[in-house]
């Protein structure tokens, strides 16, 4: 049994949608706690008839907005939902959190309530976008700004784990973001990640470009945070674009809304295979534990489809194979570098896996 | 009359795509020279009655390959057709090129060649992509890595004067790309960009993330070479990607088959709203002349669009305005810092494309 903890105040449609999501998502192998103001939650419930047996809600007075500061949880809310959902994992009572509010709080909560895992300086938010080949993970979306080789390192292996264990690669291909695929070009920080990089026994294919996200060439894309947002925020919204103007032209003409009505489940099918509702939530990788967040868009089905994510990642015990990873990693740098490495930032306890 | 010197060597389908492309944009307002090898031009011109009264051909016996170094140009091969593109509008015998060749090459020839606006440091690639809102130009592309704060405040000005100029927004809005809307957030660069793009009587609106580049909040969307050329990839790479999916669902049924045939009319203009062989070529801003860069994948339609996009830049008289209110930007400077701008010096080696 994998449980949940689901921050039932998160997003835009919160709490129906949350809780609707999580009655739709809860099953054999998963409960969830929803974690908020429990009046609403049970209000949302009762359509339902009820929480049911594996549905437990935890009350919690304070929520996060989606425009406040992401250390909000930290500063001014101590008891915000998620906080709270992030409390919960770091305490053993739940696998994995979800959470579909503020990004930034929530990156915020999992790493100082749930913790880094042992070696892992900088989690990052690991992205599946659609491609040619199947899926490709682009990690960091925007955890991290301005991360130096090490960390990038770091990504390289926590996203061939996630490539492997979740998206089935069998021997994930890492590429790094860089402007030209020649080795050689791009930044310092790429030309030395690149260099690092090979050392690390990945299958790293090299320097790739902003088309390698959906061309299929590789399966792992490494980038900084700054730009992997840049290029998943305006994946999203030209994927919107595009759809929109589809039904644009499509209402122009008698025989094209004919062909639109013929059409209509195969649209229906492509939409599915881009929309970020089904490709699922954002996980947290390095972290102690699960962290899921789901755009803050989404409607019951994203928020189901994001905790089934949750409960197949942490079946997967991603974190204990990332951690034993990060330190192999270590041990190599220390006995190329001949030193012990400084301690880190961030207290490192035991994985709840 | 503008003259327009074309690089018949350059792109995947050269010179046969070129000379067509050539044959099909010129007109009565617009003179061609076609630059490279001219037995091989002749050859081409001869399938459409001869080079007619309006195309020249400037013959050269180098050209630069796709995958040659950007420096190929400036160090190995002096005669090439890029470089010769580049010498004609810097000689005054064309108003400007068009290349469908090596990027990095056709910006060093550019920079080289034909030269920086006074007070421009770094010229910029600036892609033109569809909005909601019409059209959104974001620079740079990829011409400059490592910006620094003055660059970006360059690259806002050179934009702010395409869309205006070239787009037709009264008065663009010009965003900086960062991570997270809120004044404050991004790396030091940016924060140090927002505040110096207050100063500069733009249209600042502040931090655009990735989505604004698609979602028409924005006219202009500044950003380094890095993060640009990154979007612009992978946005092109995904509109592809989405296109084949969308023909792939609508194959699979005799449904979705009958709908298709009926819908083609609209999904053929759709894709026109989408191509880049409809959004023209990528124009090098900050040079003193035109320099556009055609898709290396260009057909004969793309380069026609391509040589009518630099005949409108260049009728737009862009160069003379940048020029000009760069050097008011300068004067604000010296102004608020009381000193004189220390002199420019950026040799070809540094030039990072």
């Amino acid at each position: 049994m994998i449980r949940i903890a689901v921050d039932a105040m998160g997003g835009d449609h919160a709490p129906a949608a949350v809780v609707h999501g999580a009655v739709e998502a809860v099953g054999d192998n998963v409960a969830i706690k929803l974690v908020g103001s429990a009046a609403s939650i049970e209000r949302e419930l009762a359509r339902f008839g009820g929480p049911g047996e594996r549905i437990q809600v935890e009350h919690t007075d304070e929520a996060v907005g989606m425009d406040e500061p992401a250390t909000t949880p930290i500063r001014r809310k101590p008891n915000s939902s998620i906080r709270r959902c992030a409390e919960l994992v770091a305490a053993g009572e739940a696998e994995a959190m979800v959470s579909a509010g503020n990004t930034g709080a929530a990156v915020i909560s999992a790493r100082m309530a749930i913790g880094a895992l042992e070696g892992v300086d900088r989690p990052a938010l690991a992205a599946v976008f659609p491609s040619r080949s199947g899926r490709t993970v682009v990690l960091d979306v925007g955890a991290n700004i301005d991360s130096k080789p090490s960390h990038l390192r770091q990504f390289a292996v926590m996203g061939h784990f996630y490539a492997r264990e979740i998206l089935g690669s069998a021997e994930p291909r890492v590429g790094l973001l860089s402007i030209g695929e020649e080795e050689g070009k791009g930044t310092e920080l790429t030309r030395e990640v690149a260099s690092v990089l090979k050392t690390t026994g990945l299958n790293f294919i090299g320097n790739v470009e902003g088309r390698d996200v959906f061309s299929g060439s590789a399966d792992v894309v490494v980038c900084d945070g700054f730009v992997g947002n840049a290029v998943l925020k305006s994946a999203e919204s030209l994927a919107e674009l595009i759809t929109e103007m589809t039904r644009e032209e499509l209402a122009r003409s008698w025989r094209a809304r004919l062909g639109l009505a013929l059409a209509r489940p195969a649209i229906e099918a492509l939409q599915r295979r881009t929309d970020y509702e089904e490709l699922g939530a954002v996980p947290l990788l390095g972290v102690r534990g699960g962290c899921f967040i789901a755009h803050g868009r989404s409607s019951s089905r994203a928020v189901a489809s994001a905790i089934r994510s949750a409960a197949e990642f942490s079946a997967a015990r991603l974190p204990a194979k990332i951690r034993d990873s990060v330190a192999e990693l270590h041990r190599q740098e220390r006995r190329l570098l001949g030193v012990d490495r400084p301690a880190r930032d961030l207290p490192a306890e035991e994985i709840p896996v």
